[in-house]
């Protein structure tokens, strides 16, 4: 038995218009025997950094060989080029925007192609919906097993950003910045373990987060394990040390978003 | 041609984040050849009555041997324990926190256990994201045939709540509560044709359903037969008495949310 | 390989109730074989206009004989028939509301049937939940081979609306309405390149479209060819001229809704 290939689809379309049910329509035109899988459409308006933080957290869950589809894309219509990268597990089908920059960091044997062949996209390309026209098509012909080299020449200038990576302050201090609210209300900070190592060793420190005018001086295991209201700090799933209240939202409490600073101070 | 397994997912996870594309690309990575069935992922936060009510309305319609994921869960990461529900039709995964009680009510040859198999776990288990660490892969080594009993064993002091059933207050009134508001406003009570047989028999007398302040005195066949802004009763198809409005929301004119009391009075 | 057939869906119910994940359990239920493709399930309540407008511009990007099935149905319980339009290409299944008009104007080879056949519905049929009891079953029929014959005869006197054109007002004035605001803010008018050619030739005239007290002067070939506020047109995916603002909803600066008409004036 043949394994269905994987598409999977990162927009900041919403479900609400045609858009995402147009792009599968092309992808299922030209691949029937194709899976898409919806990771999420509801990415923030423009918003390359939210759509690159949510493939970063999903992509490697999937099988290898997944095809993933980002289409966040502020510059359509532009000359911003179409990238077509492909890891030893992984192809990514994105807008050279900094959409991959997650990927460029952290999958070996990335390589990058500009997607130029015009014969695989759809006639006549508008300069509007692109996802319809170029990236849908190319990532259903590529799910069919079309040589990634045919799609275009790799190219090494591609757009990268930086993730935001907390700041030493002194010895005992580290400056973070929030990088996302969930869906509950817990806030996501940039700080990870290696980045104060002493707070998840033996005989951990004191510590407090000052974020927003507010002290949290508990790490717990979980966000349930929390008394009424009180904030308190976890290591979240996506291995990032977060800000929740159990059953409650911290952000809301807190009035973070994204951006807003925070200090690690360590007691020692 | 062998049908595929099918995996239904209820979550109060919401689509804007990844959770629910990774735990989808969590199960694909174990069988690929599974169809994935959203019934809702907007349970809201932690209400484990919305998910069991969710649950309840859909799973029977599904094909047999479908297996039904529920990933609403304030307890993740303390001791509640992940279970395996199987009824002669169906299997149900799920936090042993209630929200399998109608199920427990319904099916037929329910045996419930207690889901301790750690190999089938991802590695490491997170104690923020159990949907995507054990939920997500015990359903999926489900699908692929993995026989239950080599999942854990069988308990039988799982947690299991009660539906709030109508309450009899003198021969002739019942009182009731709003179980749910759907999409279109229209007012989910919790009384059904059993609890009040007079209503749905031959000449059936005049009645009155007192809520918020309002009264309403018929009872229709369909949202659409009601006179511009008129409240009236129907007989949803979840089997529930609903109040509704043509084309308007009745939650909204009556301020009904979940649990807001109401008083079904029968003229004889 | 034997092609999956693919069901569409297009309705009103949100995905926060079980309603559409229910009509997916009852199709997969009679063919666990189909794929169930989301257009959206976003419409407005009650919208048969909004409706129509989702179908019309996704529905031909799907494979032939996918079978396109639409639930807006403000009339569920009442007298309107439940319908199966056949064009050569597709299969849509509806309620006789209007919601198929698009359809009528531009497929060809239309047949439009009444579906009468009741043995292909769920028993009992609710007067709440013909989604659930009608439409969706019969899809999963057709999605299986069974002859459209078999569903009910031929009919011409269903119900069309026709959408509304721009109307001339002098050699050079056209009064046009607004279709549409996409998700991104964007004001879709029903004014398209053959309403006014010499815009779109070479030499254009200049220009001006007079809506909501602002005066839009330039078209450009995307939206991210615009200055920070500035309001201006593009031809957009649909085939229809749009007002936009680069990264900005052109929507909100203009409060602009559907309906709100504007003046196209050429300046020759």
């Amino acid at each position: 038995m043949v394994r269905r290939p994987i598409i999977t689809m990162i927009t900041d379309f919403d479900t609400t218009d045609h858009f995402v049910g147009t792009m599968k329509g092309v992808i299922y035109n030209i691949n029937p025997e194709v899976e898409i899988v919806d990771i999420s459409h509801h990415v923030g308006s423009y918003d390359i950094f939210e759509g690159a933080f949510t493939l970063a957290e999903s992509y490697r869950f999937f099988p290898p060989d997944t095809i993933h589809l980002v289409v966040v894309d502020p510059g359509v219509g532009t000359a911003r080029r179409p990238l077509l990268a492909c890891s030893r597990n992984f192809k990514f089908v994105a807008p050279d925007n900094g959409v991959l920059s997650v990927i460029y960091e952290r999958e070996e044997d990335i390589a990058v192609r500009h997607i130029a062949a015009e014969h695989y996209f759809l006639e006549p390309v508008s300069s509007t919906f692109q996802g319809r026209d170029i990236f849908a098509p190319v990532a259903a012909w590529l799910s069919k097993g079309v040589e990634v080299s045919k799609f275009g020449d790799p190219i090494s200038d591609y757009l990268k950003f930086t993730s935001p990576a907390p700041q030493r302050a002194g010895h005992n201090q580290l400056k973070g910045v929030v990088l996302k609210i969930d869906k509950f209300g817990n806030v996501l900070t940039n700080i990870r373990p290696d980045d104060a190592p002493p707070l998840f060793g033996k005989n951990p420190p004191a510590f407090k987060i000052v974020i927003s005018q507010h002290e949290i001086t508990r790490l717990s295991s979980a966000y349930s394990l929390g008394k009424p209201g009180e904030l308190f700090a976890v290591l979240g799933s996506s291995g990032y040390i977060e800000i929740c209240i159990n059953r409650g939202s911290a952000a809301k409490l807190l009035g973070a978003t994204r951006g807003t600073e925070l200090t690690l101070i360590l007691d020692r």
